[in-house]
């Protein structure tokens, strides 16, 4: 099959949903325009931005990164190691080698030395894990672009992550949730940056296929500790859902996003609802470390107080 | 495994999104249980009605017919043949055979008689089949209501049935189909009758099993002008759902339907949203026919008109 661009070299990359079928010169200039879009659609990033990419070593996460430099964006990886054994350090393995080729030295935060790894927080916090590491990488992202200068936090979610999430959203009609789900999260006061995700309108697939014809090389396994996650239950059924009616995951989210959508003009407690949600309440510095925060004490310090404590517990005291 | 309700007999229907399991006996009661919560949260059926249910000749139908019967419902029987061949022969076969059981005659209305058979209407009017039969049914719940003094048509819609059409509508947030998809669509002045669907809060495989053990006899085989149903992929997705995380579907049907959800306050075009959708509109006589219709013919008569010219253009001039 001849590529539907340039009508002249072979196909590589298959796409039924937008009726097309791509050579790997084409398919490059067709995930630009994508991303543009989807940057453009909402405003995410602007020409002056410093951004922060939040890199995890996968193929979303270095793929966007790569998109944002050659779209001409000042960018810097950040890295979390999260401290899951084996998983950690093949990651930080993949995200080391890709900067080194495009110049660049990821930040690293290590999740062992702030006293936060995700397996103990785990065992320690009676949260879910997916929920613990979220709350942590948090903290992170703000924490590192307030000390480094950046003004947004771009994330690797893909069209295949946003439209799950929406559905399981959707399932459970967490109405809070809705308001909030958005590419776009506008930044909050002093020391909550602006949070953007630039693969919204991309596929997983998309997204594979183009690292893949980049030679970007990535850590294909998922993260051991979110092996049973809902996430997939959501994704795989939206898969069976795509396959026979190509195109109904970017018109599920895309009609969701709509500002006309009566789940998402609830975001600011009014019923204006134009464009992406407003940044609710007023923080307060957190009485630990003097991160912003809803509370009187933030979610990061009570997960490490909780771990600091059970770590002073004698052996064999481990309840509570 | 033992019946978790009398303890004594052994357990025939597993139940697991109620954490629960019954004995044939005790599956009668729960079945009855789960129908009699589904009319008493919107108030679908009053003791003094008469309800006319509309008997397809599959499992939900005659299951809904018997349970309203046994429940002490004034009710009859209406079957439509929709002039499909050996299908629509062998599903009427089961609801006489059925009703006789039961010292009822159904009413029948014959399609083909009528001068609509629906294959015949899907080749001269350009709707999916489904969507005729559809509008060629309703008209006919609301001639036999007003004909033999019912105030009421019941329908067997289980909640697979509700929840993949709530998907579907959600992934093509069709915003009008939204606010108007509930268990109760009240009556519309003259000659719309109220409609509703009292088998809303019991699933597929529980309709299956009440059908079953109580011995009726139905047809099997789906309709096989609807064996491509955008539906069944729907069905096929929360299956998948349903069967990781048990009681996804109830949650998801009834969260829709919370008096609460925004996307349900836009069926009276207000923001009260308390309970049912209200009637919408005025209605004038069909130019043709006489039938309620916010048009100036109904659909039906557009449809049998479509089919009259056909049949009267000479034999090779098929097109248009």
């Amino acid at each position: 099959m001849k590529c539907k661009r340039c009508r002249r070299a072979t196909a590589a990359v298959d796409l039924p949903s937008h009726h097309a079928a791509f050579c790997p010169e084409c398919f490059f200039v067709f995930f630009h325009r994508q991303v543009g879009e989807g940057i453009r659609r909402f405003r995410l990033l602007s020409p002056g931005d410093r951004v922060l990419v939040c890199v995890s070593g996968g193929k979303d996460s270095l793929v966007l990164w790569d998109v944002l430099m050659e779209m001409g964006y000042e960018t810097e990886g950040l890295y979390i190691d999260l401290g899951i054994g084996g998983y950690s350090d093949r990651s930080r393995g993949k995200v080391d080698a890709f900067a080194r080729t495009r110049g660049k030295t990821p930040i690293v935060v290590d999740l062992a030395k702030e006293g936060t790894p995700i397996p103990e927080a785990a065992r320690c916090v009676r949260m879910q894990e997916c929920s613990i590491c979220g709350t942590v990488k948090r903290y992170f992202f703000n924490r590192v672009a307030a000390e480094g200068g950046f003004n947004v936090v771009a994330t690797g979610h893909n069209l295949d992550d946003e439209s799950a999430r929406l559905l399981g959203n959707l399932i459970h009609w967490q109405r809070d949730h809705l308001a909030r789900q958005h590419p776009f999260l506008p930044e909050a006061g002093e020391g909550l940056v602006r949070k953007v995700k630039p693969l919204w309108r991309v596929t997983e697939m998309e997204t594979a296929a183009y690292g893949f014809l980049k030679g970007i090389d990535y850590v294909t396994e998922e993260c051991p500790m979110s092996e049973d996650a809902t996430s997939l239950v959501y994704k795989e059924a939206l898969s069976l859902i795509e396959d026979k009616m190509p195109g109904s995951r970017i018109v599920f989210y895309q009609g969701f996003l709509d500002a006309a959508n009566p789940l998402r003009q609830e975001a600011s407690g009014e019923a204006s609802g134009n464009g992406p949600p407003e940044a609710g309440g007023t923080t307060t510095p957190c009485a630990s470390c003097g991160a912003p925060t809803y509370a009187e004490v933030c979610a990061f310090c009570r997960i490490r107080e909780r771990i600091r404590k059970r770590r002073e517990q004698p052996p064999g005291r481990k309840s509570g």
